[in-house]
């Protein structure tokens, strides 16, 4: 009889908490006991697992005694204070935020693209940032047959990103303007609705946003290429959830469109959209909901002889955040890799 | 006593046709008369002219007799039809289609950029296409100092580019989605509302659509740099009016970020717009209704030793489309290159 396993979700109130349950649940991910962790303001809700109605706890010291694997999305602060305690209790830890991404010894997983690194974890592994995933999905497949030499990249992201309340606000402030009145910004600097902007994370002497930086330092590390060009702009469009993205890639040879068709038709993750006919390309309206990214438009770069345009949408809830983390919990259970640091051999 | 001149509205009530109106108005162009050509279908209607009512006349054979200058912008079609008719009868035509952009006996003018263009025109001059002019504006300063050697362009444009419906159908289908409801599509081939898709214009064999075909075109024509090498992305967002885009440029030699900020601040057209303690930069909403084109996020591009990133919002109906048309106008008197193609030796 397969195991099972002892399971604790941290910030299970979230949008991708939420995202994660139903994942679990939808993928049958072997559970023998569910415990649901969120801050003092979200406990005593009660959310619905496999028709089950589960207790939110508070997280305390004693959250993660007799608990195997965590998942944890709850902020990097959150991650800070308790994923060590979950370690030394002898769980292993999943972590959705920003908080060990670019730390040496926690690897960061996108399992289609480099599910080894999961082997070398000492307890605690990272899911990348949502604008990364989807991005290392797409040009992975295509970086292995010929090494990318440069990446220019424009995101167009979603309310979603920045959570269920930011979801809201973007409907308030449509529903306001569209009635004539002022909109309301609380979560975001400035209004979204009918507008965008560029990303509002803190800003790096250089004038390099954090999202920016995520993508730029997150994929060197994911495709083990440290020195990887790579340039973006990150900006909110008043989509509610999907974030797209348009990708210029420079190789150093040509790669010829077909190939890099057929390359990108049968990987892992990704669902080829293109109708050139139609002119129907991947949109975040059909990309929400979906495990797959979607990618299309690929193109042969008219201004660069060894250069190639796509152009994706993806669900950054899940794919972006909760599937991710969930796949690699099976790439985990599958390997036998969920041993908890405790066992490891210092 | 200066001259003043017989002017014609081709378009008269799209919504480039009343912002031409406001334009001459609010910058008292010499007008000794003024006629509103517009289809059937408009004709019959009334348009205010500093305080006066004005009739939308059906354009005819007649229409441009006694008329010194047309501003066409009711489309490609309309204007292939009617363009010379009008320079036979002795005006001159500012045309803000896309018929005769590409025509090399055509001068195609931004008056911040190539100024003197205008004055090789033949009867008529063409004004470029929107997302040019803005790109034009911010990137001619930094080129004539130093020859960009490449361009990687991903826009952000809105409904109004596709005309006054499309803005009415945006609102249509967000207060659709707001309701629970599905939204409906007529102007675009898919909802706008909370989604994004890449720009339906037509696409060539190589992938490209239109739109991004004229960004290549029209920008080495009004650069005078037939080989610049270009590429761009165009992208339809649900923001009502003014477009933005993601500019990397690539120069043979670094550019230094304090040069190009300077270089901007004093360009014309533009108002620099950074506030990087606030996170604070151009956005469409504060675009909409300006004469300038707002440019910000100067940035050093990582991942290039001689790349600068820049971002940009702009109100595509104002400097986009009418605006840049009323200078062309204005650039024509003040320069006395008004002269109709009849008295041009041939």
């Amino acid at each position: 009889m397969p195991r099972s396993y002892r399971v604790a979700i941290l910030g299970a109130t979230g949008a991708v908490g939420t995202e994660l349950l139903d994942l679990l649940a939808s993928r049958n991910f072997p559970i023998a006991d569910l415990k649901l962790l969120a801050s003092p303001r979200s406990a005593g809700c009660q959310l619905s697992f496999q028709g089950e109605c589960l207790p939110v706890e508070v997280v305390t010291e004693q959250s993660f005694d007799q608990v195997d694997l965590v998942l944890a999305s709850a902020g990097a602060s959150t991650s800070r204070l308790w994923a060590a305690k979950a370690v030394a209790a002898g769980a292993v830890v999943i972590d959705n935020s920003s908080a060990f991404r670019l730390n040496p010894e926690v690897p960061l997983v996108v399992p289609e693209v480099n599910p080894q690194a999961a082997a070398t974890h000492e307890g605690i592994i990272a899911n990348p940032n949502c604008t990364t995933i989807l991005l290392s999905l797409a040009v992975w497949p295509l970086h292995r047959v010929q090494p990318i030499q440069r990446l220019v990249v424009a995101t167009y992201q979603s309310a979603s990103g920045a959570g269920a309340r930011a979801m809201e606000e973007l409907k308030n402030q449509a529903q306001a303007i569209l009635q004539g009145e002022a909109p309301q910004s609380e979560i975001f600097p400035y209004p979204l609705a009918f507008n965008l902007f560029p990303h509002n994370s803190q800003l790096n002497d250089q004038g390099y946003c954090e999202e920016e930086l995520k993508m730029v330092n997150e994929t060197r590390k994911i495709f083990a290429t440290p020195n990887l060009r790579v340039t973006a702009t990150c900006v909110r469009v008043p989509v509610l959830r999907a974030h797209s993205e348009a990708i210029n890639l420079e190789f150093s040879q040509p790669f010829a469109v077909e190939k890099a068709r057929s390359i990108l038709s049968q990987a892992p993750g990704i669902k080829l959209v293109e109708d050139w006919q139609a002119n129907y390309f991947p949109m975040p309206m059909e990309a929400s909901g979906q495990d797959a990214v979607l990618v299309g438009r690929i193109r042969q770069d008219i201004s660069h002889a060894c250069g190639l345009e796509l152009w994706l949408s993806g669900d950054q809830i899940r794919k972006g955040a909760a599937l991710n983390a969930v796949q690699i919990a099976e790439l985990l259970v599958t390997q036998s890799w969920l041993r908890p640091a405790v066992t490891l051999a210092r």
